[in-house]
Order: structure tokens, then sequence, then C-alpha cells
């Protein structure tokens, strides 16, 4: 019978090869020569090699099984540990090796695949590899279903602990229901265009200044963290002192830039606040995939996007960009980067529109582990549901289908997590404004506050508390989302209807 | 009997190690937040002690063993790669674990007393570690010295291979009797004050912009390399395609930034020119300390500090900075580069009085190897000798014996490098001089050329030449002092006594 010492013992080496493989990556990301890449991949296949090894190892395998099988004199703490444990040992122990690495050969390839496709907007070439993705997919699902278990959940669950078809079912009827028509009445009443000043050049190195003054307004910790660049905006951390971020600067969309750092920020000061108690075990990072998500969401939409943020920090921007910002009064601006309109991309998406992509790729998932559908005919029925939701006709697969990286990467379960973390922040917004006076703070310029009582109720738990426990120890409530609706429905009423 | 397939292997694994190891370093060394450093310590050691593991692992050892002592069928590339996988490998299992530790243990408490010994230039806080290094740096060294072999000869080996004491007496000897006289005629002639435009303010960020100039200009390629910012400057590589350096800007020293920057170019250019078939190798960098600085020296001085160059770049560096260099001619900023000073620092000394520091601290660790000092007598024997060769009167320690860091990190035998490889740039030049039209070359912006020259000569073989087979091979005869003597009084008769 192995000890729970033993068991911490194990994850410390562990966590040493994770912490060294993530430090890799973000230089890969950040900075290697480009010609650097085949020499690096050969090396860090080495070390992921031994880091798998440790992984898997009998020892290690045995003392989780032991200690989760045998867990009546363990901790609260030590339990969740175990069982979050446990819970990536099976999707890893579980899985033959054979396939194991076939399956990682074939993402591997098609990686490369999909980006030519997207490239040509061409899908019959990517089409081969998604069909064997999908297959393998579900047969690598096979081996940790539970009976009677449905494929789909087992990978919603993976991104998003207790989510279920069910669960996610009742949230998109209500996306469905009551944004759908909403969106509709709201775009009849768009402004025509963007706002002149919206895409004119901003100087990419005033772009960084402004960014910079934005670390000073929302207290990100810089001795505890980096903010840096990368093609893709993307936060990492190995621990609650070292989360790093990036952000990507384009001449052009000064905006993209602005609210690409400030969801980053959300995500990167919720690590940063997670209680270093958890630096040394599996619960040190964010609670799920959904909840990590509410607080990029919360800090963009909630905080960057209001109007009591810009009555503060307009001027500052004005300061710095004073030709561009020419008469541009708070109001206006306030407009323009709320401005709703149907487009093709998700990722470009405004916060109304966002989760009607999201349902589209939800729909679509379910009918491809529901076996309702041929790999051949995705693309139409894409396109099909792009018509119904946003009233826009898909001309090319690049900017449908094939527009995302996640399923060439066989992430099938990721997409909902999107929606749901916007869902989340709306809840969890309603409880936070009768508590503290948001509005009054962010005026103020004192994020400072708002981040203490995220801290204080979310963050400092990190992944000890389920995404359901969290909702409910903060709200008081199950997850509902009604409050979703309301605030988009008020805010945008507000914008628009007026 | 192991085979050279066995060692491959074995060596790629540890190189795998090495290479994540290093990235992580660099890391550490250009943006790591302040206090990820407990947390990454931590993880960090785990790897290492899995590296140090795999390095005296007992297949490894017998492997080397083997085929050092049975190099009958290795061809002349594996026995170097042998030969040199030997002399590593006694350095580690040679000592007994105890002592490793306890040394180990001993440097990483001396880094942190030296440093505030030096912050308060107080030498007594300092001299009990001083006292326990060196006796246990002679302890370690015993157990791999052979029979009748110096101390002090194994760690100049160490440093650079095939060079012991006999040898340094007599470069020594020739700088004593040769330029410490030069020097002091020099010194008599020297302009009184620096040119104003010197210590002019220069923004930082129009200096990284001349240094990103440069980097054209000296052909780095930036696609197998990065340039980054470090307190202090340094260069580091896994391989020929991934090299990295630094440098640092400080607004009131803008020529410490530019030499620096010119310095870390020549060691980069050397690991970029390191031929691809040493990559995966324990030969793919460069020959040695000596050879690796006599690049640095000759990318900084020859061609860096010489008028050709600035004839053809100084419009550029006047264009970046009018104000500060208005009505500057070539002739003035050549002087004022290359002006000769007394100075208590070596790291801030000019190219002619440098080896002079060198001289000082060789003469200082080769009386404590032959044990002919007590430490406590140190500073005074130091001071002694900054007046005898540099005409100083050392006021404090933190100016005299307490400046470098080298003897609190038990490097011992490293400092003579620094003057060898000004000596070797010297003999180097002085053959290039003859082949191909270094001025013209310079002048007309064509250094790649001159980084083709030394690629083919020197930088393509890694270090699967010693250093005394490189000089011997590039200039046609042993290493001689005479050459530097010379290139030093030619240099500087010229600017100070026509």
């Amino acid at each position: 019978m192995k000890d729970f010492e033993t068991f911490k013992e194990l994850q410390r080496k562990q966590k040493a090869y994770q912490y060294i493989l993530t430090l890799a990556s973000w230089d890969s990301n950040t900075e290697a020569p480009k010609e650097s890449f085949p020499f690096r991949s050969e090396m860090l296949g080495i070390i992921s090699g031994e880091h798998f090894s440790l992984m898997t190892h009998k020892e290690y395998v045995e003392t989780v099984n032991d200690l989760f099988n045998n867990s009546e004199d363990l901790n609260e703490r030590q339990k969740r540990e175990i069982e979050k444990a446990k819970k990536n040992l099976d999707k890893i122990v579980k899985i033959p090796k054979k396939d194991y690495i076939e399956y990682s050969k074939l993402l591997n390839n098609a990686q490369k695949v999909w980006e030519d496709a997207k490239e040509d907007s061409d899908f019959q070439s990517f089409k081969p590899y998604l069909e064997k993705i999908i297959a393998m997919k579900k047969k690598m699902v096979s081996f940790r279903q539970k009976e009677n278990e449905h494929a789909y959940d087992v990978l919603l669950d993976d991104f998003e602990e207790g989510m279920t078809m069910e669960k996610y079912d009742t949230f998109f009827e209500t996306v469905k229901k009551d944004l759908v028509p909403f969106v509709k009445t709201i775009l009849k009443k768009k402004s025509e265009k963007t706002a002149s000043f919206v895409n004119k050049s901003y100087p990419v190195d005033k772009q960084k200044a402004f960014v910079e003054y934005l670390l000073g307004v929302f207290d990100f910790k810089k001795n505890r963290g980096v903010l840096k660049e990368s093609v893709h905006p993307f936060t990492w951390n190995t621990h609650s002192k070292d989360v790093r971020f990036t952000t990507s600067y384009h001449e052009k969309y000064v905006f993209s830039s602005i609210f690409a750092a400030i969801h980053e920020l959300g995500h990167a000061t919720y690590e940063q606040q997670v209680d270093e108690v958890f630096d040394m075990t599996n619960l040190k990072s964010g609670a799920s995939m959904g909840i990590h998500e509410s607080q990029s969401r919360f800090y963009e939409n909630m905080i960057g996007r209001s109007k009591p943020f810009w009555n503060t920090h307009l001027s500052k921007f004005k300061s710095m960009f004073p030709s561009q910002m020419k008469n541009i009064e708070v109001d206006d601006f306030y407009a323009a980067i709320n401005r709703v309109d149907e487009s093709f991309i998700r990722i470009e998406a405004d916060e109304l529109t966002y989760p009607l992509h999201i349902l589209i790729r939800y729909e679509i998932e379910r009918m491809i582990f529901n076996d309702e559908v041929s790999v051949e005919d995705l693309p139409s029925i894409w396109n099909e549901k792009v018509k119904t939701y946003l009233n826009l006709d898909v001309e090319e697969d690049s900017q449908g289908i094939l527009q995302d990286v996640h399923w060439s990467n066989g992430m099938f379960g990721y997409f909902p997590t999107y929606a749901l973390g916007s869902a989340y922040a709306a809840q969890i917004y309603y409880t936070l404004i009768e508590d503290i006076e948001f509005e009054t703070l962010i005026e103020e310029n004192r994020i400072d506050e708002i981040n203490k009582w995220l801290r204080h109720k979310i963050h400092c738990y990190g992944s000890s508390l389920k995404p359901r426990e969290i909702i409910e120890k903060v709200t008081g409530e199950p997850f509902d989302p009604k409050y979703y609706v309301r605030f988009l429905k008020d805010k945008y009423s507000d914008l628009y209807l007026k």
C-alpha cells in the first residue's frame, strides 16, 4: 500500500519535466530561431519521452491506484489531488501504446495538411485526415468509456469536468431560443460601417507602450510574470510566481491588440492569484477551461469593453494617439469597440455574435459523435448553419469549416467551453456587482480591488474545487445561462435599441 | 567491449538534457521573473540531477573508457570525440561524491558572500570563503593530477587545452618585457580627457536600432539565432542553428553597448559557422576559451575599432544621433574609441592596458598554486602589482581584488585565456591580411567575406581540432606572442606617437 508522500515525491519529479518542457514551448512560441526547429524537436522528443515514462511508470501507476481505491485516510485536498491524478492517468494508461503512437503521428501529419488546406481553401485534401482523426478519436475514447457513457460526454468532461451533452444541450437551447432572435433584431439596427478611427494606423511601438500602461492599470505583478509577443496570444504558467502571456500587435488593428492583451491579462491574473500552497501540486492551475475563459472574458468584456473603463483611460489613449483619435469622445469610442456585425470568422466575432459561432461547432460535434453525419457532408452542413444563425453565405471553406485549428489537433469538446466561459462570467458578474462598487472601482482606477474579490472568491482555489463547485460557491446557485442572456440583452439593447 | 554507436546514443540523450538546461539558463538570464527563482532552482535541480546521473552512469563510463583504451578502429574524428568525453568524464568521476557536493555547496554560498563583500568593499568577510575555495580546489585537482603534474597546469588545461604554466610564463614574459614599458610611454602621451561626445546621453531605443543595423553589417543569421538583453553580455549556443547572444544598453555609455555587441557577435558568428556535421557531437562548439576569445576580440578590435569600419558606418551612426555627434569627424571618433587610460577595473580597460590586468591575475594565481602566498596577503599583493604595472593606487578592495566574480566561482586558470585570445587574434590577423583585402572589405561593407575566411580557416572545425592545431593550421607556425606586441605597438604608436 503506497502512501501519499510517495505520490508527492513522484509528482515532484514529473513536475520538473513539465516545468522545463513548458519553458521550452514558451521559447518555441516566442523567440526560437526558425532553423532551430528540427534539432529542438529531436531534443524535446527525448525529454518528452522521459516525462512520459515517469507518468506511466509502474510505481506511479500503483501509487495513484492504491490511493484512489483507499482514500479513507486522505484529507479533502489530498483526495482531490488523487482524483485528478487518476483521471489524467487513465487518459494515458488505458490507451494501448500502439494506438497512442499511431494517433500522435496522425495528428502531427494532419497539422501541416490542415494548414495547407486552409491556405488553399481545399477541404478535399484535409477530408481523409479528418475522417481518420474522428475514427481514431472514437477508438481512443472507447478504451476509457464507462458502460452506457456517451463518447462525446467523455470528451466534454475532459475539457470541462462535470459537463455533459445533456447540460450543454440545455445551455445551447437557451442560446438558440433567446439569443438567436435577439441577435437578428440587433443586426437590423447595426451601424453600416465601422467608425473611421478603428482601422487607422497605430504605430506598434506606441501600442506596446499603451499595453504596458494597461499592465499597471490591471495591477499585473511583473516580478511574477512576463508579457511578450507571439503570433497567437496565449497565457501559460508553471506556478503562481511565473505566469507568462503574450499578445500580438497589428498596426492596422489596434483594438485587436488591446483586447487580446486584456483577455490574456484575465487568464494571467487568475494564475498569479492561485494560492501558493498549490504550487507544487496538480491543483496549481485554474479550475477548468470554462472557468479560465470566464475570467479572461470578464476582464476583456465586463471591464475592458465597459464605459466606466474608458471614461477613465480614454484620455491616456488619446494622448498617445492624438491624430488618430482627434475629436473622438467616449460615447463614439464605446460604441465602436462594441459594434455588432455578422462575420465568418469566430476569432474576429464580437461579444454578441460569438456564442452563435460556438453553437454551430457544438451542433456539428454532437452530430459527429452521434454518428449522424459523414465527413463528406460537413462543409455543407457548416454553411447551412452559418446561413441559419448568422445569415451569411460561406463562399470558401477557409472562412468556413477550415478556419479553426482544433479538429486537426483532435480537440473535440473544446469549443463549447468558450461560450460556457462567457456565460459563467455573466453569472459571476451579477453576484460581484451586488458585493462591490464595480463601476466606481473601475472609474477610480482601483481594479486591484476587483482582482482581490476574484482572488478571494475564485482564483485562490486553483483547481481544488470543481467548476460546478466554484459557480455555486460564488453565486449561491447552480450554473444558469439566464444571466448570460440578461447581460447581453441589457448591454446591447442599451447600445442599439434606444 | 562497447562500440561507438552506443557512445553516440548515450551522448544524444545527455545532449537533450544539456539542451533543455541551457534553454532554461538563457531564460533565467534574460527574462524569468524575479520571484520565480526559488521554484525554478528546485525544478532545475531535479533535471540537473538527472543529467548528472546520465553523465556518471555505469554504462556511459564503461563505454567511454572502453573506447578510449581501444581506439584502433576509430577514425580521427571519433578519436577526438572520445578524447574529449574522457577528459570531461575524469573531471567528474574521479572526484568523490562527498567532496563534489561539499564543493558545490561552498560555491553556492560563496557567491552571495562575494557579492556583499564587493558591495561593501570588505575583503575580510570574503577571506574565509576564498581560503576554503582554494583549499577545496587544490583537493579536487589532486584527485585527477597525474604524477609530477602541477595543480595549476591541470586548471590551465581545463580552460585551454594544451596550455601550461611554462607556456603562459613565456607569453606573459613577453607582455612584461615588451608591453609594460610601451604602455608607460603611451600613458605619458594620452589625452587628458575623454572627448565630450563619448559620455553624452544616447537614447536606448536608438542604440538598439543601431545594434540591429550592426547585425546586418556583420551578416548575423537571424533565422539561426537571437539577440536579446541581459545585465552582463554573453553568448550561448546549443548547436549551429540556435545561437543566442545578449548585450546591455546604458544611456550614458553608448560605446560600451556597441562594442559589447560586436564582441558577442564574434562569439556568435563563430558558433553559427561551425560545420553542422558536429551538431550532434561534443565537437559542436568552438575549439577553446582562448580561440573563442580570439574571435570575439577580432570582431571587436580588429574590425569594430578600426578606422575603415567607421569610414563606412560613422555616417549611419551620426544620422541616428545627430545632436550628440555634431561636428565629429572620423579621426576624432577613431581616437576616442581607442583612447588609452589607466583604470582599476579589468572589464572597463582599453585594448592596450587590458593584458596588464590579466598579467596581475595570472601572477597571483601562480603564487596561490605554488603555495607561495596566504590569502591574508592577497589584497596588498594585488595593490602592489596594480601600482607596478598601471601606476595606480587601489584604495578599495571593491576596485581591486574583489572586482571579478571568477574566484568566488572557483574558476582559477580562466583569466589567462582572455589575454591569450587577444594574442591569438593578432597572429591570425597577420595571416588574414596577407590572404584577403581586409581593409577594403570592411570599407566596402563586405564583412561576410571576412566571415567566410574565418569559417573556412577556423570556425568550421568546431572543437575537432585543438587550439594549438588551429593556430598552426591557420598561420603556419606555432603560437607566438610577438604578433600581439607588434599589433598593439603599430596601432598605438600610430595613434599616440606620431
